[in-house]
């Protein structure tokens, strides 16, 4: 089995909240891959990786760091594959980060989500990986039920919540 | 020829902006479509596109909007195809539109890209169609050769500055 | 007993700060119902309940929602009836929602109050009901002069404190 | 004719701005009166203006201030008809009048639009008139529909651009 | 004995931060006074206050508020005392309680100090009182140099740290 | 005629914000200097002034300084003369300044006015001398009175705009 | 051992994020000294501080302290030895010390590194050292690979972690 | 004659900013050498830049870019040559390319000046290099020294502005 989407995080303490994206990759059926490198400690590690991951069939790549986050720039420089980029709230409540990542120069996009979005990057890789996979697809559908069914379900709860002016 | 992405903007005004998304994709021979639609004065149209953007085929949509810009975010709930999101600058530098459009909640991502940034949005839409056709991701190599021969050369005309203490 | 407010919320888990709207409600006894709807996981059940809204009887709607905060302003994009959006802090402060709820584009206004300020959506809600019917007017005057002497009292309170050279 | 929605700008030079929203209440047929009080140089017109403007039959006032902008939310203090703040933007972005008017202390509320949104405060002034009056629901609902319009016949000049790829 | 700095706060809870203007004018034996006042619940006190304050032979006002902090501006709006204006951090990380006081329109000045910085409210205040008693501002100097001898006391005990490349 | 207010601008590119303060200094008939020294190229120089300002009988010092403004901070550490520091717009919307001159350390305050609020500056002085002559009060409430004046004209000139739903 | 680097913090509460900064120059075997001097409360300090500094054979200067940060600044317009300044986060996230020793204007430079980066601080000091000495640029080569090894080690424990769709 | 300095900006659009970092390095009689390179277009040049530089003899490298910059990180992550980053003003009034080369992680310092800062880079590059080369401060100390003599004549200029209540 080999890795669609490649998960890149800067350091592994951004495992805490990356691991939400590994869990929706494997819910949803899609074979990932997790490393941790750092754009700036191990620049010829991210290149090689960055250089490498076409040719090895990875689809998407959903790089997540903090701070003056480089990490999804750098490696969004060196492949055509679409890259994800997370940004982790280290300092600033984020702001350094989003902008980090957000606000590349023309030529090299970025896929942001927001602060923190492990979740959703993973859905947007399977959104992308879907593109060209109907099975996908369905099960990104699936597993938005569940989401709805979810609030649906809480909503029934807060009914039941009384005041005397509270008419459901 | 059936269109592969949707740039969808919410108002005509912004149209100058988006035009390099339109102009990207046409140079990348991607088949696209345009069109204007309100997430706050057409909901219903827009609701009727992003349902059936999938079943006409549609493989990625570019939202574009600016302020309190809920495009992108309306869309997204409403498909399964990976949407990328483009905040317009139209007050507050822009940074009403981008956090309406890259702060979306779990469940709904949608691909921000930096302010007014249409061509990167258009070049990211390449990318995703890209990951299930070659073709594609060759005329993005290609044109991406392009911007760096243009800075390459560029260079060469920076090396003609003098200055008495300048060595290069 | 119809309810003449109807207050949404975009995840159950925004009741801790909005039950001080439904409290305030209940004070002054206009009748309300709550439910929990969001704008991106149940797009068609808050399109539902916005086209239905007026011909039910509801006066006014109190939206909440955090980060990128769509629910108040999609609402209002469907009905007539008055739109108070409360942003709610969940990230970067609460700018995201702010900014989200807040910088609506002509055409469809949002009535925005401060950041988790539920207590003030409910006074204005029975403002705007109050418009038409003196009797509310009147509750929110005497619930306003209640407050009036909770400071008043606490100013006694704060006199009672010494320093030598405090003269009150 | 007696004016049910008074607007109150803070200086003379915000009447470019908020004459939006004189316009859009006279296209809706709503009697309206202007002034231009300061809260801070002239604090004693402007109580007496609060205090008195419920029992002259005012059902809405809209309120509109720059910098650090307190004529809202003084007048607010002093009166139970619901006010609308309208931030204008006069420096730093118009960050200090959003956050000036936007973050009232509870039980004070302002309802708050966007940054120079005159027209949106003239058009939620008009559907809060509307919660006790069916006549301007519906001018209200049929402005909306001209909005929508215009967005719809400009959707048409955008499919007249042409490109190469382009399907529409 | 009667007060010479008037020391007003929009709530008593602001008043652990406010009590070291408290303790900071006692320690200067200058003779005060404290009350807890709101714009917006109070404004009928608040304005008896102002008008009031100049012939009562107050000199100085310290106004503390958060939020959409109008006490000060309102207070400054009255009366030709100067008014030293406390933002007091409640949300936002006080940057609403700063630029609702500090952005005064032309005409209406606020003397404004840090986030949460009492103490150096009153020492400003002590400073205008000295403007015109010798005696005050020989005590502000003796105050400052305690200040000074802490931090030259601190800094004995900084060079008690050992490294084996520390020098000192 | 001795100086009593000190006018200090970091550069004389300054002057055009700062010579509302001289105006209105000169309109109140208060003695004042203006100088440009500069923080950071001209320290001697601001040291001297800074430590001999008292003994001249400056009774307040008004110092102007855009981007990272330390000009207000440093002369009130050197002096216990009240500083007013007037934050000048130069770069990032005046934020820089804004927060430079605002934020000062326990013990230092400086009386910040808004971003280019020199009038406010010049006001405020005036207030300060008129905690100890009543005189000086007289012509600052005197002047308030104009602003009022024109305002209350201005508005005149606002009533005669017509609209047929128009009131006033 | 005379010193090399001089570490200067405004408050010996800044010892606990400083001593990073220590740390590393004891590792790299560079001589330091550090003092806690006050820009506001003994400037007096800071000026014999400053204009000695490079005739004690100083060859870097480390700056650190919060709020609005002078320090930095205030020596830097004292010497031509080159100072690194650290925003220390006391208030407002820490933008209000980066601001103010970051937007130094033109004439006198501050080297700035990131909120509370101490660390950054001392190996920046070690590189600006190496530029005149190739045994330190060793030093800091060999650091920088143990932090290599470090990432390196941690991907292998990133390897272990398992889930059925994960591929390494 | 071999470089010392090298200036990198991303684009040679920003050459207008940055040609005033050459200007002073001239003046200062400091060799240096230019060059456009980008870290998103050129990737592999930049590298082969960076991993050069020491051996070259660059004791400095300059690196400008605006907004999502990431020159000057890459750089210093593959070089102990010491990097100045200057942050371009291309979008969000700069705080993009504030933040994105400021808040370097631990590790990877990057030395960055104000916002468009070229000048300060400038001298910053001299006191560097003069940290083991006295002649070059020396030239450091003359230049500040002309600076001083400008505003000291400005001052001149300013004094003769006249107003009846101005006194000098």
């Amino acid at each position: 089995m080999e890795p669609l989407v490649s998960i890149i995080m800067g350091s592994t303490s951004d495992l805490s909240v990356m691991e939400k994206a590994a869990q929706i990759l494997n819910e949803l059926e899609i074979p990932f891959e997790i490393n941790a490198l750092s754009a700036h400690r191990t620049p010829e590690e991210v290149r090689e990786f960055a250089i490498g991951a076409a040719s090895r069939g990875i689809k998407v790549i959903i790089a997540a760091a903090g701070m003056a986050a480089h990490l999804p720039g750098v490696i969004a420089s060196m492949t055509p594959v679409p890259v994800i980029g997370v940004p982790i709230k280290a300092s600033l409540e984020g702001f350094d980060s989003i902008l980090s990542i957000l606000q590349m120069p023309p030529g090299t996009p970025v896929a942001t989500v927001g602060v923190n979005a492990a979740l959703n990057a993973g859905i947007l890789a399977a959104q992308i990986i879907g593109a060209g996979n109907p099975e996908v697809i369905k099960a990104v559908v699936a597993y938005k039920e569940t989401l709805k069914k979810k609030i649906v379900e809480a909503n029934e709860e807060l009914k039941k919540v009384k005041y005397p002016y509270k008419t459901n």
